[in-house]
């Protein structure tokens, strides 16, 4: 039992010949993969061990979830705040111990508002586009449609992800809690190029006010950079149909590898300008208090990030094998690589990418792990193309303090105790 | 007007510089956008323009589709035979027509089923793998989960998409009536390969029977082949969820690139063998009646094919700029290239493609082209990274003869007439 196993499968290379399990593998696995495989494997070769044959439902216009399938987002009111009114939310969590591979269903991506998710109608909504530039126009969702677009998937962040750790750790954290506002879609839109490019934008506007339509009118002040006018796109759709309202419905401002935030729902505003506008939501909000008492202000991309979403917080394991698994993402491109510690932090071990690792998008990670059932700590730490790692906890604390409350990514520990109980831990 | 306008957007390169718009560009895009776009331009520069913002709704568990977003999937009992009653619907089409990117969302992928779609309990699901093995063995739907998983995109298209339109054509139709059986999902499940190494395969078995748990009991022969070793798994999860019934809840066979009824939903049963076990669904079924009376069987793989979605059957279009979209696929690996005719397969154009085009899953491609009002046809036509073209339909037919059913894949061809109407023709 003692035993470490390594199923030997490529995936990095799908399309290669995988190598054979080892006949040392094969017995482990077997061993590892507990309770009902080796059960079922001593009077498996009948079909009575298998359940009867079930007619079905009609088909229809749509494929509903099972009935045995629950899943939910959980809403919050604030870092610590759970099982508020949902009229007083103004997050919801995204399951990320509930889900596979690197797409989040539409329905659970995580939401963030400020005032409640408005349904616009399509027909009547509409996008203006102003300010330094030759030919201010007005785009309705019509209009982008029928222009060219792009389609990518792309992680989004709430740059309060995380916060839940800053300060002190709830030993009753899911990941979900700790990790829930960060997710992946495929979105479809419109270039921001080609919009910059219809209404001739001018030379001398290097930032640029996107506003929403929703009450609270959430207008950030973003930076022309090169990457940005490259990558931003205006979206119009999510994982193959239209946007859904708590996710911006008819349009939204896709910025990949930047803050949630900036990505502004229910867009209704570009204006190109030569000064950020210092809105509200640059001011009073979305700034990091340093140790020293002063904000920064602009710290708009999200860092190299990972989480190890099974065997996660509230959790049990058993002895034996265990394949971690887990999501690794970066606002500065790919993920190159993901090591996990099963020894607290000590020693690391490459993990299994799934691929292709898509810039900007969580990526899966795996490994296997045979834990001896004594207590200890897991742990993951991502490494993107740019070269930037992300910090252990300590670390991350010295340099950024303790007043701050956005752009958490340190190291996630969940500890693990004799009884196999997993839980949310500091270091 | 009459002008040929070309956005020099690089889709194939998301991360470098994209060049600008030109001048004429420009001005040929704000005139061809049409209608709204020019009107809007005119007094744009005002927020009176923009409809007011709008409270929004309790922040909630799940993000449900906007009230004014409508989309289904059109059951129907067979080519030709819509408008049924439910019970004896055999499939249900993805509406390609109004769908964005590369993804199709969970409950709009096409379903196809032979005796409806059962709700198993994943708690009593059962997975017998037997035959010529060492250690016949029985998985339950938690085994699978601990176990190494790959995630991949990959399109699963039914052998009769395009059935429609092998005798003659409906002008009438829509895409989503001729080519709506096939969609594009993440799958994520345990690899093929790795359950053939815990039963320990014997070397002298080329073949598996893959079974499943519907009350039709689908069964097909499978050839283990290299390729299909390396690439087919037990899938459990779709597009970051748990399966939905229609789709195989709670475990299916995934065959990346050939037919989808070999893609086994409710999978209960893999048995290795020696010889193809002859089943009713590749003797009497899913077999393809030759020109000269005779059958061929196992026509596995799906051949390469396209479709333009935007213009397509039953929609309408003015003249000027026309953004053209569609989807390309091949069960042969990536699409390297769709080339667009808008005169009738008289003249082509290479069309852009979306990046990245992954192997066996859909691709998006677009050309700018602005009609001239007079009636003619356009057509798309596709060419995998394994150098397969998708043939016009009269060598199709040539080749195939017209008694046959399955695997249709000659080039579609659109009429627009003077009015505008895109009618769903021959060629």
């Amino acid at each position: 039992m003692g035993d470490h196993m390594k199923f030997s499968l490529d995936l990095a290379e799908p399309d290669h010949k995988r190598p054979s399990l080892s006949r040392r593998c094969f017995i482990t696995a077997s061993a590892g993969l507990a309770g009902s495989l080796a059960a079922g494997a001593a009077a498996a070769d009948s079909l009575a061990d298998v359940p009867p044959r079930e007619d079905g439902a009609d088909l229809s216009g749509h494929s509903e979830r099972s009935q045995y399938v629950k899943l939910a987002r959980i809403p919050e009111s604030g870092p610590g705040k759970r099982n508020v009114d949902p009229a007083d939310a103004i997050n919801s969590k995204t399951p990320l111990d509930k889900l596979f591979g690197g797409i989040t269903p539409s329905d659970l991506h995580y939401e963030r508002s400020h005032s409640g998710a408005p349904d616009l109608d399509p027909a009547m909504h509409r996008l203006l586009v102003h300010g330094m530039v030759k030919k201010p126009l007005v785009f309705n969702v019509e209009d982008l449609k029928s222009m060219p677009s792009v389609s990518r998937v792309v992680f989004i962040e709430c740059t309060g992800n995380g916060w839940e750790n800053w300060k002190k750790a709830d030993a009753n954290l899911t990941v979900q809690n700790t990790h829930g506002l960060v997710s992946t879609n495929e979105w479809t839109g419109v270039p921001l190029k080609l919009i910059v490019d219809l209404v001739g934008k001018d030379a001398g506007s290097h930032w640029m006010l996107a506003e929403g339509g929703d009450a609270a009118g959430v207008a950030r002040s973003i930076p022309l950079t090169d990457e940005i006018l490259n990558e931003a796109f205006i979206a119009y759709g999510q994982n193959g149909e239209p946007l859904r309202p708590a996710h911006g419905f008819p349009m939204r401002l896709v910025m990949p590898g930047f803050e949630g935030n900036l990505n502004i729902k229910w867009l209704r505003r570009l204006k190109f300008g030569e000064q950020p506008w210092m809105t509200r939501w640059e001011t009073a909000r979305y700034t990091q208090l340093q140790a020293n008492g002063k904000a920064t202000q602009f710290q708009l991309r999200m860092d190299t990030n990972s989480v190890i979403t099974t065997p996660s917080g509230t959790m049990a394991i058993k002895p034996g094998y265990q394949r971690i698994n887990g999501l690794a993402w970066s606002g500065h491109g790919k993920i190159a690589k993901v090591e996990i510690s099963t020894d607290g932090a000590n020693s690391w071990k490459p993990a299994q990418l799934t691929q292709p690792a898509l810039p900007k998008a969580q990526v899966r990670f795996q490994m296997d792990w045979v834990w001896d059932g004594k207590p200890t700590r897991i742990v993951s730490r991502s490494t993107d193309d740019q070269g930037n790692v992300q910090p252990d906890r300590k670390s991350f604390v010295a340099a950024m303090g303790s007043n701050a409350l956005f752009h958490y990514n340190a190291q996630q520990t969940w500890s693990v105790d004799e009884t196999g109980r997993v839980r949310n831990v500091l270091d």
